[in-house]
Parts: C-alpha cells; structure tokens; sequence
C-alpha cells in the first residue's frame, strides 16, 4: 500500500489524527483502524510504534500542550505553583484536551497498560518537575522544611483530580487558589 | 413469570447477585440481564427500581459498607480522622469492593448519569459527615479556624484518589498517616 508520510511528519500526522478522530467520536468508540483509514497510514505502522490504542492516545494528547506544564521559577513558590497549576486546569478546560484525558483516566481503570503509561510518560516525569521545583523552595525556607515531598503529588494534584474525576465540577482559577491557600495554612491549629 | 423473591428480600438479592457477577466477570461485561437471569428476577423488576446497570451497581456497592464510613467522634479530630480514612482504604482494599468500585469511577468518566449518581448518594452524603465532624473540631480550636471546610473532602480524600485511580499503588495505614501529617502541618513555612 501507499504511505505517503515518513518519519516525524508521519507520527504527528498520526497523533493529529488520533485527537480529531478522538474528539469526534469520543474516545470509546476510537480504534487504531479507523485512525489508519482517516491518517492514510497502515495499520502496522501504527502498532510498530504504539502497542494500544491507549499509547496512541496518551502520545498524542501529550504531544499537545507539553510545554504547558513547565514550573515557572520567579523565586515564590506560592505564586509559581499557582501559575503553574493554572496552566493545566487551563489544558483541560480546553476542548478537546479535558474531554479526552478525562476518557484515559477512565480506560485506566480497565487497562493496567494504560495505567502503567500513564504513570511512566506523564505523572512520574511532572512529579519528578514539581518535587524538583519544591525542593528548591524548601532549601530556600519557602516551604515547611517538614514537608514531605515525596507526597508533593497526592497533595498538590489531588484535590484537582477529585473535582476533574468524582464531583465533576468546572476547574476554575478561583478553584485552584483556595486549593492553595488551604494546602499552605494547613488543617492544624497552631495556637 | 415467576418471581420468589419480594420485597426487600427481592432488593437484597438482586444487589447481591450484581457485586457476586461483577466480581465473577468484571463490571464492563456486566449486564441488567445477566443479573435478571441469576437472580431469578424479571429484568423489568429491576429497571423499576433502577435506571441504569451504573444506579444498580452503585446502591449495590454502597449497600455493603455503609456504617464502616461513618466518622467516630473520641474528641481527637485527628485519630479520628485517621480512624476512619483508614477504614475507608479497607474497604477498598478489601475484595471485591475495591476493583469495582474503580470500575465504577471509571464509568462516570464515560457516563454523566454515573458521575450524578455516584455524587449524589455517596459523594454527598460523605462529605456532608466530613464537614459536621470536622466544623465541630473547629469550634473547638483543633482545626485551624482559617482552614476552608468546603474543600475538606477534596483535601482529605484528593490524596487518597490521586494514589487509587492515578498511580494505582497499593493505600496503606502508613500513607493515610503521611498524608494526614502533611495536611495538619501544611506545606508553609511559620517562621
């Protein structure tokens, strides 16, 4: 068969595809076929470099907004952290990103393979990023020294995900900030 | 045709027959009628009772466990705190609640009627009790009195989720500890 794409512009081609089909149909009802169809490439090329569907997937929303999760550094970590996390409530209030992570999050409930990307390509790298960022502000006294950041993760993103995921409600800025704001007060009475 | 069971025995039956099928076969593959058949029921019986396969498997879940959710009041908000998110991690690590309870998330991701109804009768209904526990603690000084109790549930149980349906590692006593300790202290730095 033809396969007029090659290389890089082939994989984007493919990743494009993966998204626009994604978001026209949903996720469900998304197949690697019907990507090869819609992207004019073989289906083999496409398993020879994703396993699943879901790789496919995750790679391609990835592809997207990377850049858009990069902890920014002004010397405030609350301020930083506050921008930042603004950025990716920013990502999935944007069609077709938040629809579309939404159905990974769910297929990672069925599929350990999905999971396991997941975790290797996405949250393990961000998590690496942000403890990196929170360290720099806990050498600096900006952060509780008895904060433990290998929990930076659960505690910063949690209450996102718990919104995203179960209560379904809109991530808003004002959201985010309060979110923040309880996190660094803290639930103790100090008095 | 027939049908033996009445009632509240009738109820019983059928939730119990969905969470042993579930268990048999996994939620995706679970259906009203495959229960209908197993229970000896009539699918119209169930579907007067329930909508959907997510409503049935819901009250069927909740139907198991309810009173272990419960928030014991010794007057130490913490150990109480500790109390019972530990026997909430039980439950989930207790088969077969736990896969189908993450199945069940992982419907309402796909499906909004899910997402309404798994907020409605336990989401709500959790965090209603959360909120009077800890405002009581509050009132008396062991809750910083800044500390916003509308995001108590996302707080407290962002951690828990975050670790469930994201990075999928194992919940233990150890980590509800950890995160609860992180919580009180916060993430600032008073001096």
């Amino acid at each position: 068969m033809t396969d007029p794409l090659r290389g890089a512009g082939r994989t984007e081609a493919i990743m494009r595809t993966t998204l626009e089909l994604g978001q026209e149909i949903g996720y469900a009802r998304l197949s690697i076929e019907a990507i090869a169809v819609r992207a004019g490439a073989g289906k083999h090329t496409i398993y020879r470099r994703w396993p699943s569907k879901g790789a496919l997937f995750l790679d391609s929303l990835l592809s997207l907004h990377q850049s858009d999760l990069d902890h920014p550094d002004t010397g405030d970590i609350v301020a930083d952290l506050r921008t930042q996390i603004r950025s990716a409530i920013d990502l999935l209030a944007d069609p077709p990103f938040g629809p579309l992570y939404q159905a990974l999050v769910g297929e990672a409930q069925y599929d350990p393979q999905v999971a396991a990307a997941l975790n290797e390509r996405f949250i393990a790298p961000q998590a690496e990023l942000t403890v990196a960022r929170l360290r720099k502000a806990q050498d600096q006294g900006q952060l509780s020294p008895d904060f433990d950041l290998s929990l930076a993760m659960a505690i910063l993103s949690g209450p996102l995900y718990f919104q995203f995921l179960i209560t379904q409600e809109p991530l808003t800025h004002e959201y985010v900030d309060r979110v923040l704001q309880a996190l660094f007060t803290g639930m103790g009475n100090p008095s």
